[in-house]
């Protein structure tokens, strides 16, 4: 059986016996904020409970490593959608110790690439096309100072409303356990 | 009492009581899948106890419509990530029923800026600097055209692996209901 038919099979069972019941909330976030973490597995459930967070809750991006390095990509789009339109009033930015993106070797990643058939001309064809491969892999070395900059982007964007905090965190894989980085209410006027 | 600061103490508790034991796991996805989903509050429990996943089985990406768009953003960079670095093998592009994505409104968004203390020269700045605010906010009109959209992106970007099942479903915000609309195995040659 296949992943995708065993997810499919549980689905059927999990709607017919309207286990979804419990869950039942608004699109709209009961405690007005917007998050962005990141993809780790160890997250899934081990964030919101951290937090205690229940659906409905919040609005929660996640992307490799929480980062936001574009500021007009998807995940700055999302931050703004959640303000402007979904009634998010504050930002939690939250990275992770032992992240995947603090230790990505870009030579590696194009190593497993070629060896999983991609052709090797392909990268000097991106190079000339504009695309710097090591740029775009690269992570980052120290996630503090990693949160420090997607907050400080977030918060400077010229679409950005001054009066919504941006808070800076760094959560532990294992326990949970949150670190406050920038405390958003400290560059904000209306608190 | 502030939203940060009732979320940092119940984390205390949460921490020194030791409750993160029962999430125990590791950064490597147990069911080898990376999904891309959207950032709706109604998700945040809902879709992995709609899909029977726990901590640690899934790298879960998350943003408002779960839209690819870009070839080289940070949503495609967490997928490839995810598949060449973090031994995810299929990948899952779940859109939903009723986001807020199939409905935004522009201009709505940009009067909403505007009335919380955006200059109103900044678009025209903006404009004139290689933003198209319409373009970058605008969403989609059909959540199944938009998933069949992402899906096409995803399985055709030149640095994906053509034998990773890129798979296209859209959830029921509500019940967690799982429709499929493309069944990745049907375009790659190892099953």
């Amino acid at each position: 059986m296949t992943i995708l038919s065993t997810i499919l099979e549980f689905n059927e069972t999990f709607v017919s016996e309207k286990q979804y019941e419990q869950y039942a909330t608004t699109k709209f976030p009961d405690k007005h904020i917007v998050i962005l973490t990141c993809m780790d597995t160890r997250l899934i459930e081990l964030l919101p409970k951290a937090m205690n967070l229940k659906n409905g809750d919040a609005k929660i991006i996640k992307s490799a490593g929480a980062i936001v390095n574009h500021p007009f990509g998807s995940v700055m789009r999302s931050l703004l959608l959640a303000i402007y339109e979904l009634q998010a009033d504050e930002v939690f930015i939250i990275g992770h110790h032992d992240c995947g993106m603090s230790s990505t070797n870009t030579d590696h990643i194009i190593g497993q690439m070629v060896d999983r058939g991609i052709d090797k001309s392909l990268f000097k064809t991106l190079q000339y096309s504009g695309v710097n491969m090591k740029d775009w892999l690269h992570g980052f070395s120290d996630v503090t100072e990693s949160v420090k900059m997607s907050v400080d982007l977030t918060r400077n964007h010229p679409l950005m409303d001054v009066n919504v905090p941006i808070h800076g965190l760094v959560a532990h894989p294992d326990t949970g356990k949150l670190d406050i980085i920038v405390n958003g209410y400290d560059f904000v006027t209306k608190k």
